[in-house]
C-alpha cells in the first residue's frame, strides 16, 4: 500500500492548548506521525513518497475563501500585533452571537473561524496543512489511478474542520478534500467511514445536505465527549442528503465486540448506498492507552478493524486523523493497515 | 441616591481567564467593587444597603431554567471529577454544530452555556451572581417605590450574559433582571442606556424582538472588539422589536466630543421611545486608563455624561457593569453618580 507523507508536518508544533481550566502540551504533536512512519516503513507496507502539491483550488470545493484568506494570513496578523506565542482563539460566535460577519480583529477573526481553543495557529501552520491536504489529494489522485488503496499520513489531522472552522486540532478537512476530489474526478458515490474515537462534525457537516457522499462515524457519545455539540444518532442528513448520514455513538468504556458490532452496522450502511470508492478517516484514538479517550480497543483489536473494511472491497484511501498515545499510535495504524492488505 | 452593596461578591474570584494565547489574572476582580464602595461612601452619595434575597423567579423571567439550573450545580458537577482549580470551557456550540441538546458532561455544560473562555465558575460563583442579581432588584423596587435613582453596585457584571449563555465576566444579566421587573411590575415601557465600553450583547439578546423595552448601547466596534460578534449598528431589532434597538458603534481612540455627540443621539432615541424609567448598564470601561479598552475618556467626562442622563428626566437605575481601572473606577463611576444628582 502506498503511503504519503510529507515533513512539512514537523512546521506545526502548537506549544499548548487550552483544556479544562488550563494550558497543557499539545496532545496533536509531531512525534506521532513519526511514530506511524517508522511503523509503515518497518513493516514494508510499501513504498512511502512525497505528496504533489495541488494548490488552493481542491481546497476551495470544501472550504470557504474567506476561511483559506483567514488561515494564509492569521500567523502574520498576530505577529504584527508584537505577539510571539500561538495565536489561539477566546470568544466565539455561540448563541445569539453573528457569524454572518467576519471581525477585523485578528482575536476576533481566530473566534469566528473556530469552535474550540485546541487550534493554535503557529508560524508554520498554514505551510503544514496545506502539505497535509496534499497528503490527502495525492491519497485520492492513487486511488482514482487504479491503486487498490493508499495511506494519506496527513497532519495536522482534518475531521473536526468544517466549511469555514477549524476546531479539535484541525485545519483542513483532509478527508473531506479527498472525498470531494473524487467525486471532481467522476465517482459518482464516495462514502467515509470515520472511526476515530470523537465525532467528525467537520466532515459531516460538509456533506450533510448531499446524497453523493455517505457519512458514517462511530465515536464516543458526544453527551460526555468532544464535540458534544454533534454526533448524535438523531443527525441523519438534511435535504437531499437525509438518510445518507449515519452517527454510532457508543459509551465509554466501549471494548472490541459492541465496537466490532458497530463497525459492521457502519460497513452494511456504506455497502447498501453503493459506494465506488472508500475514504477512511482513520483515528487510533479509540485505544485503551489513548490518554484523552475513553473506549478500550487493544492493539489486535485494530487489525480486525483494517480487515472488515477491506471485506468492503472498494477503492480505499486511509487518511490519518487523531490518536494520542504516541507509544503505540505506530502500531495500531499499522495493525489497520496491515490487516487491511490481508483482508 | 441610594447603593446597593452585598459582600458576597467576594465569594467569587477567578483566579484566572484565558485571553489572547494564555492565562492571564481574571481583570474582573473584588477590589473593583471595593473601590466603587469607598468612593459612593467618602462623597456622602447617600444610604448604602444590603440587597433583599428575590429568590429564582426573577431570574427566570429573563434566563432559562436549565441554564440556571446549570450555573447553581457547575461547580459541584466540576470537581466531583476530582478538578480543583476554576471551571472554564473550552469547547463552544459555533458555526455548523447544535445548541439545542444540552450535552450530559460538565465539559460540554460549561460550553454550551457560554460564548467565550472568560468566566471561571468558582466555588462562590453562584452565591456571587444571585447576590448580584439581588442588588439589581432591589434597587429596581427602590426607584419603583418613588426614588429618582438608585444604584446597584453589581458584581459580577451582567450584560453580556444571554438567555442562556454567560459571557465577558457575567453570569446573570443583572440590568435586564431589573428591566423585567419593571416591567412586571407595570411599567409599560422601559429603556436601558448600556455606557460600558463593550457592546451588551446579552441585553439586547433578551429584549431584541420586544417592543416594549428600547436598547441603546455605545461601545467600541464590534469589528475590532470584544464581544466581536454582535454591537454593529444594523442590528435594529426584529419582529415587534424592530426599531428599538439602537446600537453606536465607535472607533478606538473615541473621546469625550465624538462620545459626547453618541450620548446625545442614544438620549434623543431613548426619550423618542417614550420610556418610563430607564436602566442605565454603568461601565466605566471607557476611561482613557482602562488596561483592556481604547478609549478616551478623561474622569472629569464622566462627570457629564451623569448629567446628560439626569437630563431624560426618568426614574434611573445604575447597574455596575465593566471598568478595570481599579485605581480610578471608585473615581469615574462617583463620577457619573455625583453628576447625576447634581444634573
Ligand atoms: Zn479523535
Ligand atoms: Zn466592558
Amino acid at each position: 500500500m502506498l503511503t504519503i507523507h510529507s515533513d512539512a508536518h514537523r512546521l506545526h508544533h502548537g506549544a499548548g492548548e487550552f483544556y479544562r481550566g488550563r494550558i497543557v502540551p499539545c496532545f496533536e504533536m509531531p512525534a506521532r506521525v513519526e511514530q506511524v512512519l517508522a511503523s509503515v516503513t518497518a513493516r514494508g507496507l510499501g513504498a512511502v513518497v512525497a505528496p504533489k502539491a495541488h494548490g488552493r483550488a481542491p481546497l476551495e470545493r470544501v472550504h470557504a475563501g474567506d476561511y483559506l484568506d483567514f488561515l494564509a494570513s492569521a500567523w502574520d496578523e498576530w505577529t504584527a500585533l508584537g505577539e510571539t506565542g500561538d495565536a489561539l482563539p477566546y470568544a466565539w460566535p455561540a448563541r445569539d452571537l453573528r457569524a454572518d460577519r467576519a471581525p477585523d480583529h485578528i482575536d476576533g477573526k481566530l473566534g469566528f473561524y473556530s469552535i474550540d481553543a485546541a487550534v493554535p495557529i503557529t508560524a508554520g501552520t498554514w505551510q503544514a496543512v496545506q502539505a497535509s491536504a496534499d497528503c490527502a489529494l495525492t491519497g485520492a489522485a492513487a486511488v482514482l489511478g487504479g491503486e487498490r488503496a493508499a495511506f494519506a499520513l496527513c497532519r495536522p489531522p482534518g475531521h473536526h474542520a468544517g466549511p469555514r472552522a477549524m476546531g479539535g486540532f484541525c485545519y483542513l478537512n483532509n478527508a473531506a478534500i479527498a472525498v470531494q476530489a473524487m467525486r471532481d474526478a467522476g465517482v459518482a458515490r464516495v462514502a467515509v467511514l470515520d472511526v476515530d474515537y470523537h465525532h467528525g462534525n467537520g466532515t459531516q457537516a460538509i456533506f450533510y445536505d448531499r446524497a453523493d457522499v455517505f457519512f458514517a462515524s462511530i465515536h464516543g457519545d458526544p453527551a460526555v465527549e468532544y464535540p458534544f455539540f454533534a454526533g448524535f444518532a438523531d443527525e441523519t442528513g438534511s435535504g437531499a442528503g437525509v438518510g445518507c448520514n449515519l452517527n454510532l455513538p457508543l459509551p465509554w468504556g466501549t471494548g472490541a465486540d459492541a465496537y466490532g458490532a458497530a463497525l459492521d452496522t457502519a460497513c452494511a450502511a456504506i455497502a447498501a448506498h453503493g459506494a465506488q470508492a472508500l475514504v477512511v478517516s482513520l483515528g487510533v484514538d479509540t485505544f485503551a492507552g489513548d490518554p484523552i479517550s475513553h473506549f478500550r480497543l487493544d492493539s489486535p483489536d485494530f487489525t480486525r478493524i483494517g480487515a472488515r473494511v477491506a471485506a468492503l472491497g472498494l477503492p480505499t484511501l486511509f487518511v490519518m486523523e487523531g490518536g494520542y498515545a504516541v507509544g503505540d499510535i505506530g502500531t495500531n495504524v499499522g495493525n489497520v493497515l496491515e490487516g487491511f492488505a490481508r483482508g
